[in-house]
């Protein structure tokens, strides 16, 4: 496997990408609704927020998804068509079957993804315009899906795409995407918006399950305010045009690395450009009772306002890391536990070690690793200091 | 029952406090140990944090309470005396040891609380010369109560007591307090230290559940920024004094109403006081399916550092309230959901209403009124704004 510079959602082959401006966002000349198109049928899965308040795009692909006849993804930012009730479903429908004239194909080969603002209804004539000129400037150059990961950022500073190319039975394939995130990000069986696209061939109900796998373990483990998103959907398009396949065995293990290298890469970027963030934080957690006590010791320390404040200010204040993991509803005891910022250990069997960790916590990615010596298992959250700064964007945003 | 100005952790008859300053807490010149002792054995009864690396005075104090027999409650600030192993434990009873000897009592009449830095041992010198101190100064007049609210204090920017009087059988009695929070708040089972005082005749086995369940719907319902300490800490002391009996029935319930006002006076104060907050948020959800789904979903509401933000920005952002409603893991359906923003109904049926709340937002105490339209179950949790203040102060902290 190899990371391709530069990579992206049209590294693969088989798609175009286009993107244009309609105005929903507010950045001046930024476009906000981007189109990812692939030239064949192909399969597509998803993995979705599990908030109760899902918005109206989610609702939509949840019930097409899996499919093998999957066409395009439609992304549009700046309006998040959530809370929008009937008038929300309607606008998803019409926006399909706009995509599916377009592209020759049923509304529901079309996959639709919203982020921005809450409880607005889309401005659908705008978005109409939007379309059209997003589909007038298709290509498979890599304009195109630069383009379309600078339409789908919100409050993200940078755009957020790469790429890896692998190969199985002889044959190279590629898998690549884009995302966004920035806030609202703590993601429950899904993230923020992703879109990736591979040119291996593998059935949808196969790539469900990987993408699921896959997502649990990177998407799913990055947190920057704690906040499950109405919006959060990861969509992953299929198409085969490499002539590899994803069979159960070698060629579905060297895809699901592959995967897993582009969906950890994307969640490493969403994490280090947490609104206002200045520094990435990965917390490890090691020597838990169970996946799931893992996690939520790992979660506890990433989602803790002290511990990300303290990152922010370059303190090795280690009490609040085992403070976070005291109640994190693991088992944990302080006798049993260790803790390292970096390289150093900083708390050993319930005591301070007295060793300082000031220059670990100045590094732009700090490292927790701490052990609960209760058993084997492992679970690496990643999150991101709290700033004035975040206070500042969120605070300022007016509905 | 009646609110006494001024009134506090003195206003029950038979206490007496003191405080001095041994050095723990940087505020220079401010005091930092606090004693309350009573003239007669008094039963003792407590709430403590839920957190797994317990301070070694929570330890202490769960070990020996409830009990008839408690004459001293002996508060310090600037430490916490948590994850400092054996050392911590030692310290403790010799603290109690030391207030034992100057009381006349056995230690385990001894309780014992402390707040601020985690993992460094307790300069015993000092705090020894500290507690000596406070002894010689104690005092049953209004400025005893007073200097002790101060000297528990540690990032509050003022002291927190209030008291109210009452009667059962022609008797009055009286219940007061003082109560430290700011940050790391978000107590389970009990909170921040808190020692409250009462001079009505009560078993201790019966105090302690009139005061875990009194603090199950104040104290533990207050969030400043969801990190539960190691310290959490309120207790009670009932002398007897008055000639009052709480007496299972009408005594009770009295006692028990006096007891929640001023439970919830301080938790009051403690959310409005948190750590860089300018407005106290009040998050009331009705109609949920449970107790337990209602105390969920006014937390996540509560809790959310977006929510919290938009209070800062006077922002009837009621979008990050779905949306946290939505994640809480409470039963909710769009369409059953309403949300009024002091008011205004700002959100029903799963559709906004369109209306304004920016004035509501605006106020000191902001209200947000839920009703899931699921159940009759109730609950109100305090929260408060999040800051640019709430981070300097947490990321310039220096361990």
């Amino acid at each position: 496997m190899e990371k391709i510079e530069g990579g992206g959602v049209l590294t693969a082959q088989g798609f175009r990408a286009g993107a244009a401006r309609c105005g929903m966002k507010q950045a001046e000349g930024e476009p906000d609704v981007a189109l990812v198109v692939s030239d064949e049928p192909a399969a597509a899965a998803g993995v979705f927020t599990t908030n109760r308040f899902a918005a109206a795009p989610v609702r939509w692909c949840r019930r097409r998804l899996p499919t093998e006849q999957a066409r395009a993804v439609v992304v549009n930012a700046g309006n998040a068509n959530a809370c929008t009730g009937e008038q929300g479903r309607r606008d998803v429908r019409a926006t399909a079957e706009l995509v599916g004239e377009l592209a020759g194909c049923a509304p529901e080969a079309v996959c639709i993804a919203s982020t921005g603002i809450i409880g607005h209804p889309l401005p659908m004539d705008r978005l109409t315009d939007g379309v059209r000129a997003a589909w007038d400037n298709l290509t498979g150059q890599k304009s195109g899906a630069d383009l379309a990961a600078r339409a789908i950022m919100t409050t993200d500073t940078r755009p957020k795409a790469c790429a890896v190319a692998s190969e199985t039975g002889g044959i190279s394939f590629r898998v690549g995407g884009m995302a966004k995130g920035a806030g609202m990000i703590a993601p429950h069986m899904a993230t923020m918006l992703c879109v990736i696209t591979t040119d291996v061939a593998i059935p949808a109900e196969l790539l469900r399950e990987t993408v699921r796998e896959v997502a649990d373990c990177t998407f799913n483990r990055v947190t920057v305010d704690g906040d499950t998103s109405t919006n959060d959907s990861a969509l992953v398009l299929a198409g085969g045009a490499s002539g590899a396949a994803a069979a159960p065995g070698a060629g579905l293990g060297r895809f699901t690395e592959a995967l897993e290298a582009v969906m950890a890469d994307l969640s490493a970027r969403i994490a280090r450009d947490g609104e206002g963030a200045t520094k990435l934080l990965e917390v490890r957690v090691g020597g838990a009772r169970s996946p799931a006590d893992a996690e939520r010791a790992a979660r506890a320390v990433g989602e803790s306002q002290l511990v990300k404040c303290a990152v922010y200010g370059g303190d090795p204040n280690w009490g609040r890391i085992v403070c976070a993991l005291g109640y994190s509803g693991a088992q944990v005891e302080p006798e049993a536990t260790s803790v390292r910022i970096g390289d150093v250990c900083v708390f050993e069997q319930g005591k301070p070690t007295g060793r300082n960790a000031t220059e670990q916590m100045a590094a732009e990615r700090v490292v927790f690793e701490i052990d609960l010596g209760q058993g084997r298992a492992t679970a690496t959250v990643l999150s991101c200091d709290l700033t004035e700064e975040y206070v500042r964007i969120n605070a300022e945003y007016h509905t």
